[in-house]
């Protein structure tokens, strides 16, 4: 089964994804560098916040090899140098939590600068494996809800490529496909206007012989009214104590004409995800470029200067939820008061 | 206002616009070679079945002129070759129509040759002419349902490019663009996978001066419940006698999605569209080639062999449907009783 980014313990290497070669090539970085890592997610050859949380830890790790250092104090000299070249985009909260574990870890242990390091390696592969775990919990929770034979319905892109391994709804697909022995198969919106449903999501369950189609978002009712699918899993950006999630934009109406064909419709999401603060009314949806809808592949598919109404994300009412499927539990027919159990005081 | 094709009384010549440059570059082709016209509908520069019936008959008038000829029998021989030209497109049954209509006018005729060519020019206009008033009679009818402020959501493209003028849904929002002083916005799903929205409806309201915003498919829930739009206006490509509409692939989810929201959904064709035979479960809709999903701008946007499923259209089942316009009036709520009226013994 296909990892994003994992440590090599034969080399002392890690071998990545390169993302920006995907759909239509499946390349890794294989490298000692920390540097090498830095670039990486500079220019989003790894990306999305699990996966380049567990890069720069491994980053660290790689840095403590390359040190040689003979001293602690060369050796945390070295490594909060590397922490300073790995954090290089500058919002993703991820970066600078995993080099301040990794670089604390280095602080608190004690033995011979080997022993260090492979403390450093260890605690790096555990960040990694915490992600998968995570991932791993939330497609068991799931399992009540997916049947061997069934067809899970998916939008945009919530899996592997994002996390260490197997994703959110990816970790869904995954697990049931591994229990029910392959009996598991997908449909794949698209996903205008980036098209990760097709670009990455297709990309991804092929991998891993799934039994994926790929459709265009306005086909859903079609796909629905043909009883080609048995629900619709998908992912969230964030998800509000009311039960309100806020996904890729499609959700809300993949949820509207599911409900129609009385066709169950799931969200799966880390506990992390869940905002307990903000109303429904307080969202704002980010509204991107134009020509994120204008140009495809380089060219425009309508006048240039058309006028574009490109919201990233949209809302999705609990109504029109069956359930909230998280690593910490499922909350069926979300409501405040069952959202809040997941946060026992 | 823009028109697909016209004649040029002035310089006897006919002016249509060159649709396989949208929407980058607006081109007209204009000639007074029935040959060039016979090439324009081969190669699709124009298309829609009102469209190149309407240009077979001003080729006919084209040849007429070119002709030369000084008895009735040289210019009826020239005739009868013209049309043979000008059948390139064998299932297009619009051609056959005109350019026979054309032969039995010019048979029918007495007077001199230059009689003959002017009745010709006048019935290749008439045949435009009559494309247009039917046209003109959709949008009129819709006239009740669309009021002052009127934001309309389209899909697909049933505008001016298929027809001569104005176009189907065309017709109702250029009738009640020109009927409130511009006081109507359009919301023009892109329909992917071929994207008529994006490349010729959002084209051909701007060139006619109507406000309209470009949106993904997945976009119209977030729309319909932010009220951008007040109504839905889409064509058919197909109406049952049950009141079923098939239209392009992702109609189906605009009415769920509408409906959800109390819009109301509207579907405008001419009742040369209506089928009075066919049960809706024997509807055969076609599947098309994959690469139609796969491939855009030349480029692959997933893995290139993904597994695809392609329907062209979809069918609408009438408790989602508001009313049907026709050229003939309009059926709310349509039913079999109601639709049955339409066509009095």
């Amino acid at each position: 089964m296909f990892r994003t980014i994992e440590w090599l313990d034969d080399t002392s290497q890690v071998r990545l994804v390169n993302q920006t070669k995907l759909p239509l090539t499946l390349e890794h970085i294989v490298t000692n560098s920390h540097e090498r890592i830095a670039k990486s997610i500079k220019i989003m050859e790894i990306r999305g916040a699990p996966a380049i949380g567990a890069a720069a830890g491994m980053g660290m790790a790689l840095a403590a090899i390359e040190s040689k250092a003979r001293t602690m104090g060369d050796l945390l000299e070295y490594l909060e140098n590397a922490a300073n070249t790995l954090n290089t985009r500058p919002t993703a909260v991820n970066l600078t939590w995993a080099t301040t574990r990794m670089l604390e870890v280095a602080k608190s242990v004690t033995g011979s600068i080997d022993d260090v390091i492979q403390r450093l390696i260890d605690e790096a592969k555990e960040i990694a494996e915490e992600d998968v775990r995570m991932c791993r919990s939330m497609g068991e929770n799931a399992l009540e809800f997916i049947k061997p034979g069934y067809t899970i319905q998916t939008i945009c892109n919530a899996g592997s490529l994002a996390t260490v391994h197997l994703g959110t709804v990816g970790a869904v697909v995954r697990i049931a496909h591994e229990k029910y022995n392959g009996d598991i198969k997908v449909y794949s919106a698209e996903t205008r206007p980036r098209q990760q449903g097709a670009r990455l999501t297709v990309f991804e369950f092929i991998e891993d012989d799934i039994d994926t189609t790929l459709i265009t978002d306005g086909m859903i009712g079609t796909v629905f009214r043909e009883g080609r699918v048995d629900c619709c899993v998908v992912g969230a950006d964030r998800i509000l104590r009311t039960g309100h999630i806020i996904n890729k934009i499609g959700t809300y109406t993949m949820a509207i004409t599911a409900n129609y064909h009385n066709i169950p419709f799931y969200s799966v999401a880390p506990t992390s995800t869940i905002d307990m603060e903000t109303n429904p009314k307080d969202v704002i949806i980010e509204e991107r470029d134009p020509d994120e809808v204008r140009i495809i592949n380089g060219e425009y598919v309508t006048v240039p200067d058309a006028k574009v109404y490109n919201p990233a994300f949209d809302m999705t009412p609990p109504e029109l939820i069956d359930a909230i499927i998280t690593d910490r539990g499922v909350v069926r027919n979300p409501t405040e008061e069952k959202m809040r159990k997941l946060f026992p005081k």
